[in-house]
């Protein structure tokens, strides 16, 4: 089979932290063209946006979303209409409504749409989910907490509306938890933190209750200097099941289990290809939707005013 | 085939202004018992909760849910998890994930799942749909504008998170566009007025876009005295089509072509009716979706205190 032609879409830090890389070192997958209003890269296919891309005569297969979620609807949009197969960086979009829509239109071109979550795709999440599977979960708890000044330098987006605040890394850990739970959840309590200056929280408290009532909570926080907090602790009959680093580490009964390096964007590349490869999509969009629904039955904090 | 023996959980104001009428003058459905906190009917099996109804012996088949929405998750899936039929009230829940995981026990159960929108039951709804199907609509716009001291005198859940604020009206007007549009759309823009001493706005503007791009704006607001406005215009290639009254009273092309009697929640029960005795379910969550998207892309605006 000939590798996927895949263009990027939005060639700003995410792009070039993590997909060049990944896309470089993944099997049947190439880049073939970018649409970026800032930025080029040489020797490849560069446009100012996804409609001068889509109309050039560059043949190719697929497009990698790496904007920011607000105003992505138009873009993925016009990739699926005009035929081609749409991997979507997370949040997939600033609506729940929206990203419907894009699942929809997706089974009625008949191509792949993939939600991604790189979160899901560290090491130890799925020997996670299966050890879950086997034991009874008492409770579980969400710690995550890092510093915006170092992840997010100058992205002004992200405390607009839509930019989701620290619901950004967050929805990464509620990516993760909605995979390794046995059951679904939903939200009880939510507390939002916002700076007196900003239109989106930079922390957050929230309650859940799994289908049978099992406690789930997670804190998220990003006004955390020195080591940063990625964990996520399972209480079970047997003992605790603890994800650490964002879900790389694995730490059962108090034992290390798994320890492995970064390849969650390898992970989603190859992903990717499979999906395509079967005419299959992966469009789970229940992190998002507990996001809403935290900001639906959100109590508002006000705090210190943030300046970067 | 015998009636459908509804037991009400919640007996407060909706219910006694439109449930106990609706079933009583509803062929197919005969009201058996009552749980309620603080209220009872005389003649008719009452308890203090669902769960004290759920151990008697009272023989009953579907369950009419007119509490709150926050709390309701637990007395629909107890009387799910039982097999009972249920109905449930607008909003149909305090969150989505609560009211997806509804949906997925009762498809399990093999009963019935009414989320009613009793504002899609008014008599010009279906009309309206059908015209708009066969016309080209260029832009539509919600204004639903009421006085909360008169519709919703101390009802201080209404304020709290989880509560909607004027969303509580404003989601009927979702539940009509939902319905009567041929595109699903998406929000766009939010802007959400709070007063200082509440935790749910008291007004919002809201801008959607189909998923081809036609242009719906709503404008709620609570704080309208005098004449109150319910009102949709859909302007199209042939004329204006406007539902007025909440969806009772319909306008084409300027003249009236429906005006009738309230009749939504006999219509609710009427079927419900028809959904038991056919095995099927309607839960489109979709206006609920448009609420927890306004909040979570919404800006907020302070305004003066409110005080009942």
């Amino acid at each position: 089979m000939a590798p996927i032609r895949v263009a990027i879409v939005g060639l700003g830090k995410i792009a070039r932290d993590q997909h060049l890389g990944a896309i470089e070192a993944t099997d049947g997958i190439e880049l073939v063209a970018v649409a970026s209003r800032h930025a080029k890269l040489d020797d490849i296919a560069c446009f100012h946006e996804i409609g001068d891309l889509l109309a050039s005569d560059v043949k190719f297969d697929a497009v990698s979303l790496c904007t920011p979620p607000v105003g992505r609807f138009e873009q993925a949009k016009a990739a699926l209409d005009a035929g081609k197969h749409v991997m979507l960086e997370k949040p997939p979009g600033a609506t729940l409504s929206e990203v419907y829509a894009l699942e929809k239109l997706a089974k009625a071109k008949g191509v792949s749409l993939f939600s991604t979550w790189h979160s899901r795709a560290a090491a130890a999440v799925e020997p996670a989910r299966a050890l879950l599977a086997k034991r009874k979960i008492r409770s579980v708890a969400v710690e995550w907490k890092e510093d915006v000044r170092h992840w997010h330098p100058g992205q002004a987006w992200i405390w607009e509306p839509g930019g989701l605040g620290v619901f950004d890394p967050g929805i990464n850990a509620l990516s993760i938890v909605t995979r390794i739970l046995p059951e679904s959840f939903h939200l009880t309590r939510s507390e939002l933190t916002f700076p007196a200056n900003r239109a989106a929280p930079i922390a957050a408290s929230l309650s859940f209750e799994t289908d049978s009532g099992v406690p789930v909570s997670a804190e998220f926080d990003w006004r955390q200097t020195g080591p940063q907090t990625w964990d996520i602790r399972a209480e079970t009959d047997e003992g605790p099941i603890v994800l650490t680093h964002g879900g790389s580490r694995l730490f059962v009964d108090g034992k290390s289990a798994i320890v492995e390096e970064d390849r969650e964007y390898r992970n989603l590349y190859r992903d990717f290809v499979t999906l395509v490869a079967e005419s299959r999509s992966d469009a789970d969009f229940s992190p998002l939707v507990h996001v809403a629904d935290a900001f639906m039955l959100g109590r508002r904090i006000q705090t210190d005013v943030f300046e970067d």
